[in-house]
């Protein structure tokens, strides 16, 4: 860190003479955890230079003082981006979409109104489709890993709220190509982590390729090059 | 509805001669219901006229046909905006929020590292706050008036993940007056809600008022005339 204090246009700037040095975006986390994975999707997408810092999850570093510090709730991602150091894997990627809105793929759209559009679906995946597709994908993939028995219960009532929000994509994407609109956006790239899992990990790749416009939609956004990078983390 | 077809800049604009006509912003919702009550929050705070119009919970009005073509998962709040339909209360606070970026209350702060940490702390709010509040309230106030027995596993239990939560809180409001800094923001507004059904309806207000930099800040969001009209609405 270059400590140089010095004025541009009335402001301190010793913090962003800091930045040039250092330069790559920091994120904390781990390469097959899916909240990251949202991130380093978007970084990838916006052409952004990041550098993964792995956080032992299995080891629960993420529990330990000193990540605490930097997640009060002992969770990953985490960014670290000159001064700014901050977590919650949606707000991260809203960050980087509007600060680099002219570099990359266009992620919010032309206009408030579009982006009003991939907000809503993108909260929709954040308060509908994400809670059964982790309580799925956990219960098949970590219970038994855990010591758990997998609930069964949990498994049916997670795959019914599935069927139904699925049922409302396939209705959606019949009429426009995207979640948000004609174009890829944060409402689709933010599906990929936990939609990943269901399909290639879970058994549950029916829940999509039944639904004619929901499968070629998971084609499409899966096959984007951001995605296989990030799998190739 | 003006229907007259001419050009400004290219592009047609008979849709915004029809906002010109219709002028006031249409909240579908309930007064008394939360996530309605977070937006209209908001157009208060941005001296946005709106009109509320009252959907029948108990009646099972929002699970009708008509409505369901609104929002898709038969929930409120849903905004009628000019050409611009949609729902989900957070993708509409931010909305208004940036439309209005000049008007009434600042509610997004001067940069995008303002933004950045509001909408981390808006997805606090979200994605920890939120859940267990509502599962809270919904035990203590409704359960039985729906004819189920209160689950104490459930009111214990989502108790618990609100003190972990409210002291992170805490810690975070010894050191900047709001959530999302020096300003009341989307990320202090969009509390407001259910932490007003904890305090004031729920019993529950111990949670808050035992712990000091959390209690006046309640005491400060809570006393903003935008949340004195939302309980007056």
């Amino acid at each position: 860190m270059v400590a140089l204090d010095f004025r541009v246009r009335g402001r301190f700037v010793s913090s962003v003479v800091g930045c040039i040095v250092r330069m790559v975006v920091k994120l904390h986390g781990a390469a097959f955890a899916a909240c990251p994975r949202r991130v380093a999707a978007c970084l990838y997408e916006k052409n952004v230079e990041f550098e993964l810092v792995n956080v032992d999850l299995f080891a629960g570093d993420h529990k330990k003082p000193e990540f605490l510090q930097l997640h009060p709730f002992g969770l990953v991602p985490v960014i670290q981006d000159c001064d700014l150091t901050f977590f919650e894997s949606r707000a991260i990627i809203r960050y980087y979409a509007e600060k680099y809105a002219g570099q990359g793929t266009d992620l919010l759209g032309k206009s408030l109104e579009d982006r009003a559009t991939i907000e809503q679906w993108l909260e929709v995946e954040a308060h509908y489709f994400n809670e059964p597709a982790f309580s799925l994908a956990f219960q098949v993939l970590y219970a038994e890993k855990l010591g758990q028995e997998p609930d069964l219960n949990v498994i049916k009532s997670s795959e019914e709220k599935l069927t139904k929000v699925l049922d409302v994509y396939e209705e959606r994407l019949s009429k426009s190509k995207y979640l948000g609109g004609e174009f890829f956006s944060l409402a689709d790239l933010s599906h990929l982590p936990f939609a990943h899992y269901l399909i290639n990990d879970s058994g549950k790749g029916y829940l999509f390729h039944d639904r004619k416009h929901v499968s070629a939609w998971w084609e499409d956004i899966s096959s984007r090059p951001s995605w296989k990078k990030v799998l190739e983390l």
